[in-house]
């Protein structure tokens, strides 16, 4: 089914890799477009949530008698209204599942696990009803000692969070409970060797904050279920059929009975591929017979959603005096939040990729403390690990005295490379983006005092996952299409651009819409940069079954056999005959109804044959030495896309991913007290990026076509936000002459640094 | 693509034919059914329409200067609003439209035509403001002569509706306009020469009264106009795929710009199968850039919407005294209101199709009327015509002294009778409903003082048409099922009962919902009582395709070719093999990411061989000679369904037939005064039957199989309104020894006819 016969890599498109108007542009920016929270039904109640204020504790008793006689409270919910699972690890794209946690996460059970950690939820049909509401609800604890950070969780007398959870993926198999979830290890060779080969060996720690995601929406759902159980649920999420899943196991519903719609979403980075208030809504709603809106605010985004990982990185790399690698080794240990999860294992793949290497070793540790379950965001886990990996390639470049763009395209990884996971890669783009930096003004500009040049490098394996989608040609020759994974990154655009240059009709008359979860066949979700190459994917084969469609039709018309149609600029035109004969797409479709009725396809799939994209970043940082502040003085962004099909939003997600991984290497910071208790809940004292705070991020897109797709797309979303933490400290080491091993590089930890070293 | 090799006429079934509990009753049940007045969108709009306080006259002048300047009004429009047409008649199921007119009835230009016509509508954020600004829209008109019955209004001398319509159908072609829009003519044979063979000829005239479908939910929408043209109606509909059509039309749109959502839909019996509400819901929204609701209210419902003709008709049939018919005629006059297109066609077609003739005629005659332009009601003309052929019928069977049925049973249509208007019939149930009429205890019971038996019969053709649907395979087992038919008698179960039928697991596990006009190709509307037909034949087609895909599957998973697995009772199955081997559809699904993914399937096709319906209705009556009020003691609805897919909705959609008949022949009538001022337009004045009005209507489902659908289902919906007007007053006519020959048979009639003859 993934069979590219007809390659589209050297023909001339018309339509792809131009940058038209986006479909969603004009709702977004008017405010008509419809976000998680802004749907209401008739007869709504209103669903708030109780939260653990403590970090680690025993639930001993939920007494809900007082909430429950309040008037106007209509039902309260606790771990007793969701199943229980057995312990299993289900892959969900590139993270793992285990619904037994799962269930624990978006409900305590026997304990809470975080600040934050959902208790009990209630629905009312006011806000200040379900206020005073949750204020009722008696909770008995039995308070524990919480750890926070790797190095202490994993210590043999940290406090467990879970009593029966034994390391996995160590020989011999542990015997006694543990804070290590797992253990993962990938590479070959032999690193020692290596490292005895070396001319230099660089062996450095380092230590990376929690940081989340900071989509600027907030999760919001509306579920509404009818005393049949027939359930619809409209919410702001990355995969609606993800969340079908979820939900329809978490209360024993079937994937039938939930009929999920995805709002319009405002920012996901990953953060939205799992659930947190669509099952309490769910199951609110199914005890009150009534519809319910539930909505997270700042303070619960941060402290209940899933932000990534805080970690602690070994990384030891080895090297000849001309540049050659002989060995990279690295232990990654991540945290997990409250349950296993932690993105180690595609953080230990992705390390070394970038380079083409003989013995490599990537070990990674998954270790559960007392914050918040992980999520998904952005490259899981490929920031911190690379993040270590170039900040080292940047410290033996200047110790070998080598250009460290030259010294990574000496250990290039390339075509017919093993990548350190296993595969033997295909084409790829990392010497064409080092290229591209070398050559690019932004690298031979001139330096002023204060300031230093950082380059990085970045690898994301991307992903590809089950897609289903559909095309239907109206009867005036206008096109709709249905999609199955949410529009984060302009996918409608993109979708129907590829229809357009198939069909040969302008994007104008092609309305792309996302479809709900019974429209449609499974789709993983908007995630892993999978969504312009599956659903391109399946959009282009579907296209051109409705294009063989047409053509069929064609030949009904003008009474000759289909192998005489041939399909040109968006018209049938008859191959042989004394004159040329054409028949546009729209007078075909007038008269589908006599030719055998409407013209409809659709296409699902398991895509396969993602390609990886590596991406080089160049940053100048300008270091005030008295305040301890970076500045990003310049920023250029280098990718190689496969084909950007929308170069604007390639761009956009090129400096969308810098701009992220700005504020993860200079300000942001999950800061807790000794309590366990988050202290920065909002964005005046989490500091993401504002405008003023970046310039104008300049981006090159390469383009290395991924030939298992038909227009040779990679996904492009992850990439951009590796480099950044690598380049800027890079930067900030050579505008001061010290190494720095940690993140963020806020003024009192970079004063600090300049001050004591 | 309609070849159904697969025939399940005889074979045993599971789930078709059984009665499971509806997908939609709870929802209907508890309220929670969102119908088309019950969609909210932030920042929305209410809508109000200015009407026509006169019946007929010239729009000299709108000034809506003054109520611009209201604070709150948001948007005004008139006819510059709406794209005008050139005549054209297009074909629209069973009915024809002309673009040219449309947008005249939407929105009157150069004249108002009926006392409700539209001519202006304004949006404002309040009902009081939009009340007020009504009020402030300054029209001048010249009033005009109006006409409203058929006979005045084809006089020469009569006001003229539309300068420029001259009659169509007519020989030779006319040189000056006229009410007369078109004849129409069906028939063969020489019906003179059938007369002069006639032992009996009776000839009699018959007048109908115009008739309102009486749908509980009035017309109601939400439209939202972007201001990039992207527009997205909520509305009540028959049609959401026809809806679309005429609004992007209406307004200059393509089909792609305006996503159509159906509504729940409470009532509709052809009424809301054009639009009213929608366009201008659609321009006001386009003009505020803001969502615009607007709702009728019953009064706007009676003299704005479409209700059905009234009529003059004359009939003439000759018989030999053993009861051969020896030819048929009849000259049927309907009102088309303001704009031609009277149901005067099938009204034609149908008045003699339950009979075997040699020698038949029927001439029909559209004709313009200061009424509101009628729409389709329930097999639209064919209870008028019907009632006429009908009541002569049992004159004569009371003239030669023969029982009715066996009078009907003489001359009966059956497979290979040449139908009035062309075709051969295939295989039909005109004799099987009179047999059961004839053997049904009804038949033979006993009457009381001053009540009668009535019997008649009634003959539909039914359509089929444009048809897309798809089907989705969940990774559970369970089934999605996308529809573009709204349900209003059932289609969500039957549709959900054929696929179960097919697949073999139970109906429970498959979700059916009404998809959009952007994620299906085109839907004809639900009507023509072509949804279980044609609608029906599509999800069988796509769910065999899903179950070679599921075959197919399975064949990879056991690795033998697709040739060694057969479907059998919701499982793959092994042909051959030592020991028997299974896999359910649940275990195929969930791996079917690893076999080539998610599984979907549609089917979109012109859906053609819809099988006529033929009914026979018994009716008991008592009239009190006192007062003349007409009592309905027994009533027996017998009908061929083909296959009932559910029979209690097929005995649903004999009952509310044969409701809304006995409605039409006792009651129901439109009442205008001097001034072409309906008088009576509230449901006090406008007497559709209540529960204690009728008893419990009994039904009898004959089954001859329609062989061109895959269970041989004949649509059913429209024939039982056919029988009730006649056999009523063939009923009524009996109790009283007087032919009664007009409707309504309302206490004032039936007592003039008493006391005056």
């Amino acid at each position: 089914m993934n069979d590219m016969t007809q390659t589209n890599f050297e023909r001339a498109l018309k339509i792809v890799g131009s940058r038209p108007a986006r479909p969603d542009g004009v709702d977004k920016v008017t405010g008509r477009a419809l976000f998680g929270a802004d749907k209401s039904l008739p007869n709504m109640l209103v669903g708030r949530v109780l939260r653990s204020p403590y970090a680690h504790a025993k639930i001993l008793s939920i007494d809900t008698s007082k909430a429950e006689k309040l008037k106007g409270v209509k039902a309260i919910i606790t771990s007793v209204d969701f199943e229980d699972f057995p312990s299993e690890f289900v892959p969900n794209g590139e993270m793992v599942v285990n619904m037994k946690d799962i269930t624990r996460n978006v409900m305590a059970r026997e304990k809470v696990l975080y600040v934050g950690h959902t208790v009990a939820a209630i629905a009312a049909t006011d806000e200040d009803i379900a206020e005073q509401a949750l204020a009722l609800i008696d909770v008995k604890y039995e308070v524990l000692p919480h750890v926070l950070e790797v190095e202490d969780a994993e210590k043999s007398d940290a406090p467990l969070l879970h009593d029966d959870m034994m390391t996995i993926g160590v020989e011999p198999a542990p015997t006694s409970a543990s804070n290590v979830a797992k253990r993962v290890e990938f590479g070959f060779g032999d690193v020692e060797k290596g490292f005895s080969e070396a001319d230099l060996v660089v062996e450095r720690e380092f230590t990376t904050q929690q940081v989340h995601q900071g989509y600027i929406e907030p999760h919001a759902c509306l579920a509404s279920v009818s005393e049949d159980g027939q359930a619809e649920l409209w919410c702001t999420t990355q995969g609606p059929f993800v969340v079908r899943n979820f939900c329809s196991k978490l209360l024993g519903f079937n994937a039938a009975q939930i009929r999920v719609t995805a709002s319009e979403i405002g920012g996901g980075f990953g953060g939205k591929t799992v659930v947190y208030l669509e099952p309490l809504a769910l199951a609110l709603s199914r005890k009150s017979c009534r519809p319910v809106k539930m909505e997270m605010n700042r303070a619960e985004v941060f402290t209940a959603s899933g932000p990534t990982s805080g970690a602690k990185i070994w990384v030891k790399i080895g090297v000849k005096n001309n540049g050659q690698i002989t060995a990279g080794d690295c232990i990654l240990k991540y945290q997990a939040g409250a349950f296993q999860g932690a993105p180690v294992g595609p953080g230990a793949m992705c390390a070394f990729a970038p380079y083409d290497l003989t013995n490599v070793r990537a070990v990674g540790y998954d270790i559960v403390v007392n914050r918040p379950k992980v999520a998904a965001y952005r490259a899981p886990g490929g920031p911190i690990s690379e993040y270590g990996v170039e900040s080292v390639i940047d410290e033996i470049a200047l110790k070998i005295g080598m250009d460290p763009i030259d010294l990574r395209l000496k250990n290039a990884a390339k075509e017919g490379t093993i990548a350190p996971y296993g595969p033997k890669l295909g084409p790829i783009g990392m010497i064409e983006t080092l290229e591209a930096a070398k050559d690019h003004p932004h690298y031979s500009a001139p330096l002023g005092p204060n300031q230093a040049r950082g380059v990085a490098s970045g690898f994301w394996f991307n992903i590809g996952g089950e897609t289903s989608s559909s095309i239907t040609i109206n009867e005036d020759g206008t096109v709709g299409l249905t999609l199955g994974t949410p529009d984060i990154g302009g996918s409608r655009a993109s979708m129907a651009m590829m229809a357009s240059e198939e069909l040969g009709v302008p994007m104008e008359l092609i309305k792309p819409i996302i479809g709900d979860t019974n429209s449609l066949g499974f789709n993983f979700l908007t995630g892993g940069s999978r969504a312009t190459f599956s659903t391109g994917t399946t959009v282009v084969e579907s296209t051109r079954e409705a294009i063989g469609e047409l053509k069929k039709r064609a030949a009904l018309l003008w009474e000759v056999s289909l192998d005489q149609v041939e399909w040109v600029d968006g018209h049938a035109r008859l191959i042989s005959g004394d004159e040329p004969k054409t028949m546009s797409l729209a007078q075909i479709a007038k008269q589908a109804g006599k030719t055998g009725g409407p013209i409809m396809a659709n296409c699902s799939m398991n895509v396969t044959g993602a390609g990886p994209s590596l991406g080089t970043h160049i940053v100048d940082v300008e270091v005030d030495k008295e305040t301890g502040r970076v500045s990003i003085i310049r920023y250029t962004a280098i990718q190689d896309a496969g084909k950007a099909i929308h170069p604007a939003y390639v761009e956009g997600q090129l400096q969308g991913g810098a701009v992220q991984g700005i504020g993860w290497a200079l300000n942001e910071e999950y800061i807790y007290n000794d309590k366990g208790e988050l202290e920065n809940t909002g964005f005046l004292d989490y500091r993401i990026p504002v405008c003023s705070d970046v310039p104008m991020i300049d981006t090159v897109i390469v383009e290395v076509p991924n030939p298992n797709h038909p227009y040779g797309v990679r996904g492009v979303g992850e990439t951009p936000i590796i480099p950044p933490l690598a380049a800027i400290s890079n930067a900030v080491s050579r505008a001061t002459n010290k190494r720095f091993d940690e993140l963020p590089l806020s003024p009192p930890k970079v004063l600090a640094k300049l001050m004591h070293g």
